[in-house]
């Protein structure tokens, strides 16, 4: 792909409706595509250590080059980065910049960035312009599209945020040269849900065609606008999740009780293996319900465990809490609707649906089973 | 009035339209009002300590009553609660409580409990149910009314916060009477700032029967729902102020200069006593720049002196920054665009106009003259 021709998937939310350009040599044409939609404004970049030694330099100098002013926040890389104290930093350091309610806030870095970038340009003036610059693959086909934004909390993960729509996202394809393997691998497993919510067909392609997205040829950029437009659409039919867009939580029940079982340490596990695991789960659980065939949450396992990706709880070094303690972070998790637990569950590949009233009971028999003492 | 005849007044923003009922004895009809509209809910109620020493138990009661369980959070009162830390306080109680989204934030208290309370409503899993219980006149004619909320920063005041609307404000005026004397003043000040926008009737109505609102008879009632009519007028018409709803900042950039210039200690002055003074500077201003009539700046000096309000910069106790810092105050206000002052002037009572490119060095002369100094 040249670096003139990048693909456009448009977020259908009228007024506020926005642009994601997907390809290579965003980054050079970044301040070029925000001045050509925001003229005049100035910004403040919002990025972690890692981010910031590989790509940060290159965005500084394409904005000034477009005459956008701007400066740089720089936090400690990693999920303790959505807290309280990270978002009051960002907070008084775009205050700081006098920047104004028509300026902008850029997130360049991953979902940590983003959902933490993305509240601050939420609440700074009770809302400020936002862009998202994702450089994870996780960000660039989830985190950075559909305005949700947030910190975790003692109580749990994204607990406190905003909806906060950004004006544009620039995913560019090279930074996920620089990208560690293991983060890239975690990425695929929210291509993989797309696939697995609602588009049989792409899952179908994907399990064909996961070696080149890898490699980096054309179907990665390929992967990533399928999976933009996925989100996109269920984004534009339920902004505010009320609805539909919880089918986006596919594995992410299981997945948010591992991640908070394991503290939230991201050398045992980082969020997108949760996810594969929790898909994994989330489809033998379905099978154990007697709602989809057991085939089908093989056809998932192998697939998963194709990339390299965790599928079982087995698989996540040290010792996990035993079910009724991961019973227990599942109930803490926001998806519970006044004592009941909401999962998604499934009917086969690409049918998943929302499901509530599932028994607590069944959930701890499932967990005892598949749990690795 | 008896206890059963509330004043009603809806705020008319569509799906999002809410009611304020005004009137005596809604404390104790609180959990009744409350179930009524939101049935199965359970609640934080949020307050300050000189409020909850006067009604917390009562609202407990009605609200247990109604079958609805609560939990309060009781802060310092004061401006100085509006602050990130007060804020992490309350969302942390708010989670601790397991309270979800259909649950229900209640701020009984002051503006600075309001906005505190309904910025946490607006972040806690990105939105909860809200409901303002106003218990000073200034909330109840204003701060509860139109779903700004936030904090103050070091870099200014309100700087930080989100719009999340009510989805119902009660307002008992019997409450009033445990308001020191001061602050029933202060909150007057913006009671009769409605009149000076669009209302010369009002405000003219106001100079008759001022005594009898002290006084508390069925006037107070009256001045009260007529606030509220005006202010739900201006949200309807621009809920995120972006355009008309700077008018009710009529006052507010002279009167956040003077807070800021007085380090927001209250005890030499409090908010409305700030918008006092800074109405009555901005007629001054508006006839200087021969835009009204010095004789209507009068008349507003002369009825904010009959209620005891301070109207000049004179009548703030202790030492004041000099004409340059004050501007300064001014420049780093939130209604500052792209570096041009802006301001809300007038042509007479009830004749209100926001004034962009108000030249700094105009300002600044105006300033010196009126310096105490
Ligand atoms: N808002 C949403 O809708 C949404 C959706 C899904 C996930 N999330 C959130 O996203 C977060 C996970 O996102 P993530 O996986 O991107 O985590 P992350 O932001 O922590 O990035 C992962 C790691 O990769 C590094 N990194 C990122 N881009 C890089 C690059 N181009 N070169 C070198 N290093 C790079 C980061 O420094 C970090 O160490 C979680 O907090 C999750 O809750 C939000
Ligand atoms: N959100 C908005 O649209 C908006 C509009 C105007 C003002 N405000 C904000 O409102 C705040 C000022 O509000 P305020 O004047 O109510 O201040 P406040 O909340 O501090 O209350 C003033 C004092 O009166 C006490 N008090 C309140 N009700 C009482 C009662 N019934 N009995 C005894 N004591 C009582 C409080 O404890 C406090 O000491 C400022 O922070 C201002 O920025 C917000
Ligand atoms: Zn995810
Ligand atoms: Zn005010």
């Amino acid at each position: 792909m040249s670096s003139q021709e990048a693909v456009k998937v448009v977020v259908g939310l009228g007024d506020r409706a926005y642009d994601i350009l997907i390809g290579s040599g965003l980054v050079a044409r970044a301040g070029a595509e925000i001045a050509a939609r925001l003229p005049g404004i100035r910004a403040a970049i919002i990025t972690d250590e890692n981010v910031a030694a590989a790509h940060l330099a290159a965005l500084s100098e394409s904005l000034e080059k477009a005459g956008i002013a701007s400066t740089a926040i720089t936090l400690p890389a990693g999920e303790k980065t959505k807290s309280f104290a990270a978002l009051q930093q960002v907070v008084d350091g775009v205050l700081a910049a006098r920047l104004e309610r028509g300026d902008a806030v850029i997130a360049l870095g991953g979902g940590v960035i983003g959902d933490l970038a993305g509240f601050a340009a939420g609440i700074v003036r009770r809302g400020m312009n936002f862009i998202q610059m994702p450089t994870s693959l996780l960000a660039q086909v989830d985190s950075s599209v559909g305005g949700k934004t947030g910190i975790n909390s003692a109580h749990g993960k994204n607990l406190v945020g905003v909806f906060h729509q950004p004006r544009l996202v620039l995913a560019d394809t090279d930074v996920l040269d620089t990208l560690p393997r293991r983060e890239f691998r975690a990425g695929y497993a929210e291509v993989a849900k797309y696939g697995l919510i609602d588009r049989p067909d792409f899952f179908a392609w994907l399990e064909r065609n996961w070696q080149e997205i890898f490699a980096g040829g054309p179907a990665r950029a390929e992967a990533i606008a399928q999976s933009c437009r996925a989100k996109a659409d269920v984004v534009a039919r339920d902004e505010f999740e009320t609805g539909d867009r919880a089918l986006l939580n596919l594995g992410h029940t299981f997945g948010h009780a591992l991640e908070a079982a394991t503290g939230y340490d991201g050398t045992r596990l980082v969020h997108g293996e949760g996810v594969a695991i929790g898909m994994a789960l989330a489809h033998r659980f379905s099978a154990r319900m007697n709602l989809a065939s057991p085939d089908d949450a093989a056809r998932v396992e192998a697939h998963l465990r194709a990339v390299g990706l965790p599928w079982r709880m087995p698989d996540i070094p040290g010792q996990l809490p035993d079910a009724e303690r991961l019973l227990a972070y599942i109930a803490q998790d926001k998806k519970v609707s006044r004592g009941k637990l909401t999962f998604i569950l499934t009917r086969g590949i690409g049918q998943s649906f929302i499901a509530k009233d599932v028994p607590a009971s069944e959930v701890l028999a499932f967990l005892r089973e598949n749990h690795p003492e």
